[in-house]
């Protein structure tokens, strides 16, 4: 099919067959298809959707146009686990254990990132000795032994998905469900996962800005992991605010420790008891999801879960007495209160503003070469619903360069915070679970 | 605005401004807005279309893109003409000296196209002696001496257009009636045009299949011309067979002149008589369209417009008395009659593989440079509608070159030609005009 004729037959809102979509990526990939022509048919994929098996086809060509990670060596159902992301997400660190404490194997692999903090893996590189660039042999041996292993992201995944979101990004074809959908499980599919979880957010703060969108991106994905084999569940929370209370590395390495322990922010807790259980029902460890959660439950509070996160920091050179005393972690020299100009209630906090003036303190990278510092970032006191007198702290800033009241990230975490008179009305954190047998709204 | 953001203003449906459209196309010319961005936009465009107000920037800003021709130095409201094209289109070589005859000025600039057969402008050099590059000094002066020029496209016309449609071409965006519109308009409008008639075709060989469609592009494209100032009108016409019975350079001048002697074919006749009528009208020499229909049928009865004819050949160093003598006009070698297998009615002529039919024997060209035979073509002998018995001449070829029983031409010439039981029923000519008063059904 000439390339013209495969645009004409998607704006005309016909169904591309799985070979015809296969071709089309492989070629894209290889420099026959010109970036104007993919360009014209993602626009006219956002107008006319694309069915399941067409979606499934596209995951799929994308998945198999660079390296695929085989975890056959691993025995048992092999997790992973995805967020939409989010400013203060740690939930990846606080999971993997549990999870993997309760028998389902973990071989994760981590991007980086750009933007607001670090990824998984800068957030792991701040326990001093920690190293995060295993062979595919000691990855696979580690898992085999403890059960899990948090890697960063070796060899070229998917890199079709790479250069179209790059496209995508300019020309106004990012928010097609479709293609952002295909764009995550390829991902994932080509990191080896047979199962996959996703953690999708909504709100204000998110990506999906609607219930009802985020719905449908859950739905689209586990409609994409029963066409291509891997079974998939979605957990949508909200994300009206930051994720617990620490944003930047080594202080959000403490928060994990502390939610490992049993004191953990109640949200955080909850999301990753409620992640940690879709993964082991999917990792096929528990009879029923209550049975799932009872694991994971008995998995937090008997301490198996904070002796997994242990084992794994050893088995990757990390020093593990972290666990017992957090303050082996990079401590920032110099910390700055912010203050509440006002009395009332914490109504909003703009999750958005508060992890660019985190990514202004060190604790994010704008460019792929930037350094971290792992030491910096903010610490919330007040959450939304909290009521604060003027005077009060609401956030304090970790830092290694003094900060005077008039520093620019003062004024950022300051605007971040809406205080009204009355105590605004809290949605709660868990909206829905979506899986192959539908939706649960909570 | 950046980019991505005009792209997504158009995708989420919204306005743009005609500022936002100038600078859109302007950048783009310059090379500052990549395909890959402007594929998008037309995509978006497709689905979501464009207001009156948006076609009328975009022609303007394409117009605007190149050189603009002059032509205030000539007295009167210069009118032009433009055909959605079509195999065996002579009209402008009669419509031309009629008008003109009339007293309404036709300073009219041609391409030499490629296709089927030579653009306007080949058929006029297949006149011995007949010139088509004036300068724009005698081009003006002839115009005001005699009424009518008719020239070669010189300069740049609307360069953002010729460089939006190949993109198109190959986007699947060419279909949309908002950039079909535009595309036409902006170069009657860079050629200098006060006042616009649009001979739009309908039908299997057009490029509109349905008679809505071509209404739609009339109704969108005199809709630009009352926003743009330049007053537009439109016929619509029947396109399922070739209009008059020859195809190829010089036998199409021979048909011309039989046409201004009064002895053309019907429907070609009928044809430029109608669209004659329009451009004396919008070039205001006539009370209402009844009057401008009686001058134009004066004009043709009383050899007044043969008459310019000859003006116009003579002014321009051709050699007139092919007017008398029209076997002066470049003969071709050989003919040879192509032959009906069957009894019947002629109930279809493909005007497409006729058309082809007359390039393969030289009539027109595939590349810019190759040269064109001005002498061979085809002349059909039997048209839709009419009985054929079995031997009967369907269609004559003029060649150069002796043809076989197993030349490719043949087939396709016969291949054209369908033949029936019964007498098919006949759709009229002419199906509409559509004025900026409305739409009148014929």
């Amino acid at each position: 099919m000439r390339a013209v004729d495969f645009i004409q037959h998607k704006r005309d809102g016909k169904e591309h067959s799985a070979q015809e979509i296969g071709e089309w990526i492989e070629q894209y990939c290889k420099g026959e298809i010109p970036d104007y022509q993919m360009s014209a048919w993602t626009m006219a994929v956002y107008f006319n959707g694309m069915t399941a098996k067409e979606v499934a086809a596209l995951t799929l060509a994308m998945a198999r146009s660079g390296d695929q990670v085989d975890l056959s060596a691993i025995q048992g159902i092999k997790v992973d686990k995805h967020s939409t992301g989010g400013v203060g997400d740690k939930t990846s660190l606080i999971i993997a254990p549990i999870v993997a404490a309760v028998g389902v194997p973990v071989a994760k692999m981590s991007g980086r990132g750009l933007g607001h903090t670090g990824g998984t893996i800068d957030k792991l590189e701040s326990i001093q000795g920690f190293h995060t660039e295993l062979s595919q042999k000691q990855f696979v041996e580690q898992v085999n032994s403890i059960g899990v292993s948090l890697i960063g992201q070796s060899g070229d995944l998917a890199p079709a998905d790479k250069q179209l979101y790059a496209l995508r990004d300019v020309t106004a074809t990012v928010e097609s469900i479709p293609l952002i959908s295909s764009s995550i499980m390829s991902k994932k599919i080509a990191a080896g996962a047979d199962a996959i979880v996703l953690d999708v957010k909504t709100g204000n703060g998110a990506f999906m800005k609607t219930l009802d969108d985020s719905i449908k991106l859950a739905q689209a994905m586990v409609t994409i992991g029963s066409e291509t084999g891997r079974e998939t569940a979605a957990i949508i929370s909200d994300m009206d605010q930051p994720l617990g209370y620490a944003i930047g590395n080594a202080l959000e390495v403490a928060e994990v420790i502390d939610t490992l322990k049993g004191n953990g922010p109640a949200d955080l807790t909850e999301l990753c008891l409620s992640l940690a259980a879709q993964l082991v029902l999917l990792g096929k460890k528990a009879t029923d999801a209550s049975n799932a959660r009872q694991l994971v439950e008995e998995a937090l509070q008997n301490g198996a879960a904070l002796n997994k996160l242990r084992q794994l920091i050893e088995a990757q050179g990390g020093d593990g007495s972290v666990i017992e005393d957090p303050k082996r972690l990079p401590q920032a020299l110099y910390t700055y209160e912010i203050t509440s100009t006002e009395h009332g209630y914490v109504s909003a906090i703009g999750a958005e503003k508060l992890g660019l003036a985190a990514m202004k303190l060190g604790a994010g990278r704008q460019t792929k070469d930037e350094k971290i510092d792992h030491a910096v970032g903010i610490v919330l006191r007040k959450k939304v619903g909290d009521q604060v007198s003027k005077g009060e702290v609401l956030a304090t800033l970790y830092v290694n360069t003094k900060v005077t009241d008039e520093h620019e990230t003062v004024k950022m975490v300051n605007d971040a915070y809406t205080i009204s008179e009355v105590q605004p009305h809290q949605r709660p954190l868990l909206q829905a679970i979506v899986t192959k047998q539908g939706i649960q709204m909570l």
